[in-house]
């Protein structure tokens, strides 16, 4: 990563060797579609990361250095992924955080990852992961900092032929992908899994379900079970980098993803980001 | 920190802003007490140090490494705390691990924490925190980054004769301290809490197993209900720096920890360190 790629609390300095990101994966992070120099949904993604705060009660950081911090980095008409990291700050040793202790707000540009076009037009083949994901309804929803059960899942595969892993919770309901959001078209009906217990609640999951509203569709949020998602007319993963993603296979079982949503994807295309 | 008192990859170069530990706490920690300016239970650190990278598959850092940067941190006779963090090292945007990712190795050297003597002496009083543990085996007994839990826990109490909060797994059993394990004594046995959903298997803990089984004491690792705690005849909790306090009063209910607890406390005190 050369100097012209990162600004760290707006500058070119350094991660302090304790800053509590590092230590206890005390914050939370974006990432942003950069598209034609403008970020994608980032009034959003803005949304969660000053909620995320707001639960994990770190000092939100300042919306104007952000934006600031954005500017410098992000060239006019580019294309590429902006990554906000937010984090506690540093302090000592220990789980206490001293009185005094500042965000640390961390801005990193990378390229614009650059799918195959056939995970749009034929859609994408995916497993399911053994690692579970815990329950806990304190963390559930927020795009935080503690990610060593999507790394461990990511770990499952070698294979990039499959795109992406689904996850289930402990119980055994299935809730997301290792990097993306999941929805199961039944008959008329968009559904995605709640987040109430774990999982990240989703800048494209909820674009996605704004616009199926938008079209008169109903939609669940539900516990989904493997036999429900075994049971999908469609199903697609979201994130806010790739967008939508059609599944046309699960575990060697292939699906027809090519009705609901090949609309939410048409509708997705003509949505002008703010 | 001053440049003095951490080492990087042993030497005082920089985290990159792409580390792993800080995007998604993708590592492991040990927090080891330093003694005459010797790594008490240092062998018992490594172990369990490598045993983490070993179950998230990280690749585990040269340990001949790890004893030089000490060395050169460590000034002789001195008392403070020496933390050494390893992460999987640093890549790009993503959970997938790049090939060639090279192992992060971060030794800080932090002051010895002035205990009030009264913790050994009179025992400390402690509380049971709202904060619960998720539950997921593939990470349990880990001393991994992902600490979001115990960092939360900590936010719920300011007031300092409060020395530790007890937390509970989501199903409620009690499992240990934000920062310490927990021990019961029960007429002749000494229990504490199974660590195989959730909770860190400490170095501490096990060194005063240990010394229980060496006197001929009873030890069992069982699920500790509230009641089960409250219905103690001795509490102690246990951490690698900390040594063992004695429990004399938890949420407003008084114990009286000075049986079997002294006597192990005497045997670690007895206990030449390697």
């Amino acid at each position: 990563m050369t100097k012209s790629n990162w600004l760290i609390n707006g500058t070119n300095s350094a991660i302090s060797p304790g800053d509590r990101g590092l230590a206890y994966g005390d914050g939370v992070f974006e990432s942003m579609a950069v598209i034609d120099g403008r970020i994608r949904f980032f009034s959003k993604h803005l949304e969660r990361l000053f909620g995320g705060c707001r639960r994990l009660l770190i000092e939100p950081p300042d919306e104007d250095k952000i934006r600031q911090d954005l500017e410098k980095l992000i060239a006019p008409q580019s294309r590429g992924v902006a990554k906000l990291i937010v984090t506690r700050g540093a302090g000592g040793r220990g789980y206490r955080v001293e009185p005094g202790t500042k965000t640390t707000r961390l801005v990193t540009i990378h390229p614009w990852p650059d799918y195959p076009a056939g995970h749009y037009s034929e859609g994408i083949s995916v497993r399911i992961c053994k690692t579970r994901l815990a329950e806990n309804p304190l963390l559930a929803g927020i795009k935080h900092l503690n990610r060593l059960e999507q790394v461990m899942a990511r770990t499952e595969w070698e294979d990039d032929r499959i795109a992406e892993g689904l996850m289930l919770d402990v119980s055994g309901r299935v809730v997301c992908g290792t990097m993306t959001n999941l929805f199961s078209v039944q008959g008329d009906t968009l559904m995605t899994p709640g987040l109430g217990r774990c999982g990240v609640a989703g800048i494209m999951r909820s674009a996605v379900m704004e616009l199926a509203a938008g079209d008169g569709i109903e939609v669940m949020e539900t516990d989904v079970s493997p036999e429900d998602l075994l049971g999908s007319d469609e199903i697609f993963v979201t994130n806010a980098i790739a967008g939508i993603w059609p599944v046309n296979q699960l575990d060697g079982r292939r699906f027809d993803s090519r009705g609901l949503t090949r609309q939410l994807m048409q509708r997705l295309a003509e949505l002008r980001h703010e």
